[in-house]
């Protein structure tokens, strides 16, 4: 199925299919942080973080929030709709943690109310820098009304997703999410939905349950991975 | 008339008057540049900057834009409505020069079409971060629709601004504006427009007159400051 490679990123291999418009994700066993200053390789994460951003996408779309997410092909492979990445990554915090505390000088733990959108341009080379809706206009294609529709269906996976971890004995504390274009030109809730790319606390212990325990050296990765799968796969 | 010390920033003293809501703003002859790092003494930049900033305030009520200005007193100092300022800066940029370059890897001398609009936090322990909306929203008191005038209002000055340079030989690049709330709870332009808190180049020589001289050490500030006054006195 999986024709030549088109893309590899830190956490994932993008390949061309035989489908014209359809691509292969693959998803590594690498950890990266700190914009790839800190790296690990972790037998078993690529397979946790398919099977956990597949459930979400598939999630999503069971309550009407479409994506580029086809279905699940094997243990480490999705087949996603090919769309051209837009150079964002849109952050939604709900709660004060990481890297806004230093930056404007907040409480961790300080409630989002309503939750906080931030825009940040995806470039390694400037270190993704924090940027306004007019720089946003600026650096990628998009117009003044997707960028609207892009904030609105953040804030929309958000309330989805809030509800969803919360019935899993979850806080979702913030995650980022990437947005394609699609071949016809729509904008598309893109990229993977894992706990690579959001926050999840406990919701009894307060204990981090996401790539913080790796960012922070605070616990084992792939154990607390497996707890966030082995949650949503128990939810009937 | 003035009454006490009422607080003293890098540039500026403010002092009561023994009319209510009426302050005095007296220009001191302190330069500072990357947040206070860098300082030198000028003696007669406190007139300049007043004269420049006086002449400036009223223009832009001839055109129509009120502001917390009242009227010139003296050489140095200024009659002010009495305002809270609101802890932003609001940049407007024309033209790509500065912290923008490095921050977003951007050509100096890219046109900005429309102008770009920046907020920065006003905090000097954090450094005056880059800030979006939902950002100042969080961290002022103002609400949406006073963010959508003041970004409106900024707007409204650099088109006239930049006609009036424009009648100078100058190109006005950028600048930075501060708000404040009056004691009836209106927002008003407040603070001063100098060549301390804008970028104007010349039209002909491409020659910066305006702090940048002091912050790049290439030329003598007094001097240039005083081309732009000279200027601004002998327009018609």
């Amino acid at each position: 199925m999986k024709a030549e490679l088109l893309y590899e990123g830190k956490a994932k291999q993008v390949y061309r299919t035989n489908t014209k418009s359809q691509l292969v994700l693959s998803y590594k066993n690498d950890a990266t942080a700190f914009n790839g200053k800190k790296k690990a390789f972790f037998e078993g994460k690529g397979r946790l973080n398919n099977e956990i951003s597949s459930r979400i996408f598939t999630y999503l779309q069971e309550q009407g929030i479409s994506s580029h997410f086809i279905k699940r092909l094997n243990e480490t492979e999705q087949l996603v709709h090919e769309t051209a990445i837009i150079p964002l990554e849109v952050v939604i915090r709900n709660v004060a943690t990481g890297s806004i505390l230093k930056r404007l000088g907040l409480k961790e733990g300080m409630p989002f109310q309503p939750p906080l959108i931030e825009l940040f341009y995806k470039n390694d080379e400037l270190d993704d820098p924090l940027i306004n809706d007019d720089h946003a206009l600026l650096l990628t294609n998009i117009t003044v009304s997707e960028l609207k529709e892009i904030k609105a269906k953040a804030l929309e996976v958000n309330t989805v997703l809030r509800e969803l971890y919360q019935s899993l004995n979850l806080d979702l504390i913030d995650f980022k999410l990437e947005f394609g274009r699609s071949i016809t030109g729509e904008i598309v809730l893109a990229d993977e939905i894992s706990p690579d790319t959001c926050r999840l606390w406990d919701r009894d212990t307060r204990e981090k349950m996401d790539k913080d325990v790796f960012r922070q050296g605070t616990g084992d990765l792939l154990e607390v991975y497996e707890i966030i799968l082995h949650r949503l796969e128990e939810r009937k």
